[in-house]
């Protein structure tokens, strides 16, 4: 079977005309209100709705429109071996060695020396029998965005929102956030020379999850009140203070998310897969993997768009619930899950994810908590290695090929979006101390003998053939 | 002044003849003793001297010696985003994406199909204003290994050592290691889907320094016995069954660390710089360094060394001790330091790093804890980040800056060995919990009032202009 879809329903371009006096504007995707490229407004100041960025078409030094063989040499162009990033007198050139802005074209236009750049991206395409035998394919490829600098796809947007930050001359930079958004917004901000905030409700975060955080030197602040209080006070100081705010929603954040779709095109060929699966929380990859895709249609980069999956976890799925019912509903739930990155009840980029998800014939759909460890072990023990949320892809492409909806032989690329390390604890807990875990893998004790060692070595090869 | 050392020292070919029939084999470094390149003795089977691996001088398809400009077309090529690893139907042309295996014919000549990459390399090469400041140089360059798919250097000689492991068709491979080396050990002999056997004293271990080795799959054996009893154990096991010995003093491991300098100087555009600094523990890097640029300089792909600058933590220093003796006694230390992945009282790669430090006019220097805490404080502080272990080399060249030995003006590399991810547990412990440590980047509570906010972005700001 195919998973391709033949739709034609983008019904106007996404681009403005190569004419356009703009590179970019920011555009309410409700009210459709035109905002500056360098407008700092977190949402639609109209009516609350969502920016998005809209782009001139790209053109070559002549100001012609470039076509897409144009376009795809230009992207390959300068990446090759990561170089210097940002602050090298020799770096000005070798910004596009990053696997975000060789795409600059489609990001952020003319960003030239404002770009702080670590660099970021080129992350792996991989593939391995043991994981593409689990999801019961051929061939399941990975795209491992852990390989970014601080061990998540969120360097990405960040690279692309400091940036930003620095176009606009702010002060600061902020997120109300804990995790991978808190860990990419400091090593960025850290990079730009800029103070980066982050907002975390006081005596209800574990300091490990902040370890990075504060090692980058962000100010962590720890704000007397829940996570609402915290996004309302982050969102008051960013219109106060000249702070520009980096929450999920920001739109730059969307279009340097867009490169994980745009690079893995380029290593394919640009011979798009038939389905891309991602875990999906709060919905921003969902929404900039759309967007990358709509636009590189238009383009002519690839001539038809994968059918995009969001796995959600089980505990926290509503947008898998309001797929079935063509997204009549916005639904909002307490959300529990052992994959933190994507616990998340009410996800913020909604919108422009229904979009994405109805424009390539996509699916939404949900994995328990068991399936998502059961899948990460395996994606461990291959010697790749993920942070628990990441599974969720995996886990998902073994339910719709056990449904029949993605065939043995289909191409199906699996998005990975953060590294082993991001979670060390829960990887001696599964290992060591929980007894309910399949696949656990507990030290030995042994005697210091050989014929010790060797029975260790027939029982493990034995467990081999077994396939445990 | 100038780092160059003049050195004319090679006394004789380092390669075999461009005619020879072999296109590499093992040799004792003390009674040079040839073995076969496919022999898994782990040391010399006549005096336990270390082996080391010697290459026919590489040469193109029609058998002629190649010159320093076609072998640097060679690496050139394939050298683009890191794509599809081992176990990919269409893997085979793309092996070369990696870091190591693009300089092939310099680090194991024909392993073709055997290669197991994940892939690994193509490391940044990064600048930040703030740690050549710290250094006193006007640019200070750092080679980020931790960058690396496990979070260490140590892929680079692992995909050699496992690679090696297949050709020779081993039944296992095994360390006795905790720590970066064993993580490594795992994630290859898992993709190479062999048993990963790591070797650990029995009650002397946190797990939690296992815990990529236990998610990966090796099998960790607890011994009942010291670390010696582990040592010994191990040696015995590979003899008696089959099993591919894949500790420090690998051979095959030192030519995959050889490509940290191979990719460092191709992203220098084979301008080598003034001095080459890097942490020093088992000296297995200074060895690689140094065999490296003996055979770069014999190839013409540069036309001077870099002085090599091993770095030791004062705790554990004997290399440092030994170096203003001209290393007329090898010292064997307890050693305590903080840096744990340079915590070794007494070096296996002693002979090799001699020579490496001599060849290369070097510098063996110490830094104490202290000082390697504060440098690493100024990495991280960056947006950079690194493990303990790692900025000893930073704090190496602020010592040598300061005693007039590296000139402000001088082009340096200083090589960070692995990731801030690596010990997030000292990350809080240094930021939250200890009262001593200088730049601690501590959360602060405060009410949900934008005055707050800006109270706190204003003290940050001053805290800037101070420099602190």
């Amino acid at each position: 079977m195919t998973g391709m879809t033949d739709n034609a329903l983008v019904p106007e371009s996404v681009f403005l005309p190569a004419s356009h006096a703009s590179v970019s504007l920011q555009r309410c995707a409700s009210c459709q209100m035109v905002l500056d490229a360098l407008d700092p407004s977190p949402d639609c100041p109209r009516c609350r709705g969502l920016l998005e960025i809209v782009h001139r078409a790209p053109r070559d030094r002549q100001g012609h429109a470039m076509d897409a063989s144009a376009l795809r040499a230009s992207f390959s162009q300068h990446c090759c071996v990561r170089s210097l990033g940002h602050g090298d007198p020799e770096n000005a050139p070798l910004a596009q060695a990053s696997g975000v802005w060789r795409f600059e074209s489609l990001v952020m236009p003319g960003a030239g020396t404002a770009i702080v750049s670590h660099p970021e991206g080129n992350t792996p395409l991989l593939s391995r029998p043991a994981i593409s035998r689990y999801a019961g394919l051929v061939s399941l490829l990975i795209k491992h965005e852990g390989h970014n600098p601080t061990g998540s796809f969120k360097d990405r947007g960040m690279t692309a929102g400091v940036t930003q930050a620095m176009r606009i001359g702010a002060q600061a930079v902020a997120c109300a956030s804990t995790g991978n958004t808190s860990a990419a917004l400091a090593s960025y901000a850290a990079q730009a020379g800029i103070p980066g905030l982050v907002f975390v409700p006081a005596g209800k975060i574990a300091i490990g999850k902040l370890a990075q955080t504060l090692a980058f030197g962000a100010r962590t602040l720890l704000v007397r009140g829940d996570f609402d209080v915290c996004l309302r006070l982050v969102q008051e100081a960013s219109r106060e203070l000249g702070i520009y705010l980096l929450n999920s929603i920001n739109p730059w954040r969307v279009e340097g998310q867009k490169t994980i779709v745009l690079e893995l095109l380029q290593q394919l060929d640009w011979q798009p897969p038939d389905f891309l699966v991602l875990p999906a929380g709060n919905l921003g990859n969902t929404s900039a993997f759309g967007k990358a895709l709509r636009e590189a249609r238009e383009l002519g980069l690839i001539d038809r768009v994968p059918r995009l999956v969001a796995v959600q976890a089980a505990g926290a799925a509503p947008f898998a619930r309001a797929f079935p019912e063509g997204f009549s509903t916005r639904y909002r739930v307490q959300a529990e899950t052992v994959a933190t990155a994507i616990r998340i009840g009410d996800p913020a980029s909604w919108d422009r994810a229904v979009r994405a998800i109805t424009e390539t014939n996509g699916l939404v759909i949900s994995c328990s908590d068991a399936e998502i460890i059961d899948a990460k072990m395996i994606i461990d023990a291959a010697g790749v290695g993920c942070e628990p949320a990441s599974a969720a892809s995996v886990a998902g492409v073994r339910q719709l090929v056990r449904e029949g909806i993605i065939g043995a032989q289909d191409r199906v690329v699996a998005l990975l979006t953060g590294h082993v390390l991001k979670d060390p604890g829960m990887l001696v807990e599964l290992h060591q101390q929980r007894e309910d875990v399949m696949h656990a893998n507990r030290p030995i004790e042994i005697d210091a003998t050989v014929s010790a060692v060797a029975d260790v070595l027939q029982r493990t090869r034995a467990a081999a053939l077994a396939g445990a």
